[in-house]
């Protein structure tokens, strides 16, 4: 890890600057100044909306830039932060001749990040880089799961489970979705199916995945609640209750391996009577958390 | 999941434009317009730094922008992408007055992205959203555990496992780290002890994570090849091999509760004898993939 990263990072996320939480004001009036705030490890945030940069022209912002840095880098600054939203996006190249890069970038802004002291190693960490799925194993209770075959995609003669991304955060202050509100989520839209999530059994850690991030895709059980199929039009060219054994799913030619292994899982887990567990657990700081394990942590049991 | 995005999606990923390869160049030679790259899934991608646009001036870009914009309704084009490197960062503004908003950056690019038609809903997947963590349950066969206690982070005076961030991408081609990696590299790089990974037994998923992002934290078991601790001194205030019971970890006030469900899972998996597998399996397309599983797949003893 590098040095401002943190080994437990979500434990200390929403309480850093990284989390978007503007811990302390530390310069608003000055005069050719950016107003700054600053992070909870000691760095510069410079939000481009904030009122007090209306009145910057583009002509003055190189002046501004590098008058700031000079001073950053005097205070012992080490990281600078600037959120940079789409109507200000000017601001990007006059940053970037200052030697700032991007850092991340949502839809309405790009945040770009610069670290001053050259004699240490950059103690900021990369963005995110992991997107998550999930698939769904449906079980009908009589020997079929619940299989589909995609409009779109390339690999579209394939049958699989249905499935698909968590999505990220909607609206402002509203989280990700659970992995379980994720699996219930795309069983309903792709295949007209109200199924209920009971566990995970397995997952899978792809390291070549689109924009060259990763991908983990977490095989979620569910309980069907009906069993009439009303497939999504847009994304799903067919779909149906399917056998698992012999003469369907398991041995079907266009059922990938990786498909085939998650199922085997799943018979394989059930029989053995190991299957996933999920707590929620409240951090310290109140936020909710989902913890999930292969057995339940049996506090009264615990080895001596 | 949107239109474009797919259920599978890490299956596709390589496949896919989204992977940032070029299927099939569509337009290249024609007088004030981009060089266009076409996607697996009919977008378009222009790459600022294709050589194609180095005689393009600032002046031009916006009617070239327009006139672009206007040709791709009339084919019907409905994702379009424009990958600027920082050196192009003046283009930004001008795609911005043209409807284009950011899709992800990384550190020398931002990508932007308009969707064109204005009947259909947005098919293009959101960038990555998740954080991924790795903490460490490093054993002696003695009751003993290895502990951490931060430098920097706000929860320094809490004792935890070792651990950290994933690596993303560090070069061209290379792609993340996988779980066990970095899960060994955090321990030797925090503690000085050198461990093996032997299995996955819980994880957390956290959604409430730095930039609006989430974060999952995978818990792994390690076996100590060395028991002498050498701490980084960067990172680490204090290091020890713990008592695992009553008078240390698990009772101790400076633990979280989450890490006290991590190991109580540990023990009581261990118990049991049901304990995560590791997998790694081809795909079709060549690339090596991570499966994850509670039991191993039992390929010979399916239930009927």
């Amino acid at each position: 890890m590098n040095s401002s990263g943190d080994e437990n990072a979500a434990c200390d996320a929403e309480n850093s600057a990284l989390a978007g939480t503007d811990i302390a004001t530390i310069c608003s009036n000055q005069k050719d100044a950016f107003f700054e705030e600053k992070d909870a490890y000691g760095g510069i945030i410079v939000n481009s909306r904030r009122p007090e940069h209306e009145r910057i022209l583009c002509e003055e912002l190189p002046d501004i830039v590098n008058a700031s840095v000079a001073k950053w880098i005097e205070k012992g600054i080490k990281g600078v932060w600037f959120k940079i939203f789409l109507e200000h996006t000017a601001w990007i190249p006059v940053l970037v001749d200052n030697g700032f890069v991007f850092h991340h970038a949502k839809s309405n802004y790009a945040m770009l990040v610069r670290w001053l002291p050259l004699e240490l190693r950059m103690g900021i960490p990369n963005f995110a880089h992991t997107y998550i799925g999930v698939g769904a194993i449906v079980t009908d209770g009589d020997g079929h799961i619940l299989a589909v075959r995609d409009k779109v995609s390339f690999k579209k003669r394939f049958w699989k489970l249905p499935g698909g991304y968590v999505d990220p955060v909607k609206l402002v202050g509203f989280a990700d979705e659970s992995l379980s509100e994720a699996a219930e989520r795309e069983v309903l839209e792709e295949t007209g199916i109200t199924a209920k999530f009971e566990t995970i059994v397995a997952f899978r850690h792809y390291q070549h995945g689109p924009f060259d991030t990763a991908d983990i895709y977490f095989i979620c059980v569910l309980r069907p609640l009906n069993k009439i199929i009303q497939k999504c039009e847009v994304e799903i060219e067919e779909c149906k209750w399917m056998k698992v054994r012999i003469d369907e799913f398991m041995q079907h030619p266009a059922v990938s391996e990786t498909n085939r292994f998650f199922i085997e899982c799943y018979l394989n887990e059930k029989k053995v009577g190991s299957i996933g567990q999920r707590t929620k657990v409240i951090q310290q700081w109140g936020t909710l958390q989902d913890l999930y394990s292969v057995t339940p942590p049996g506090k009264t049991e615990l080895l001596t």
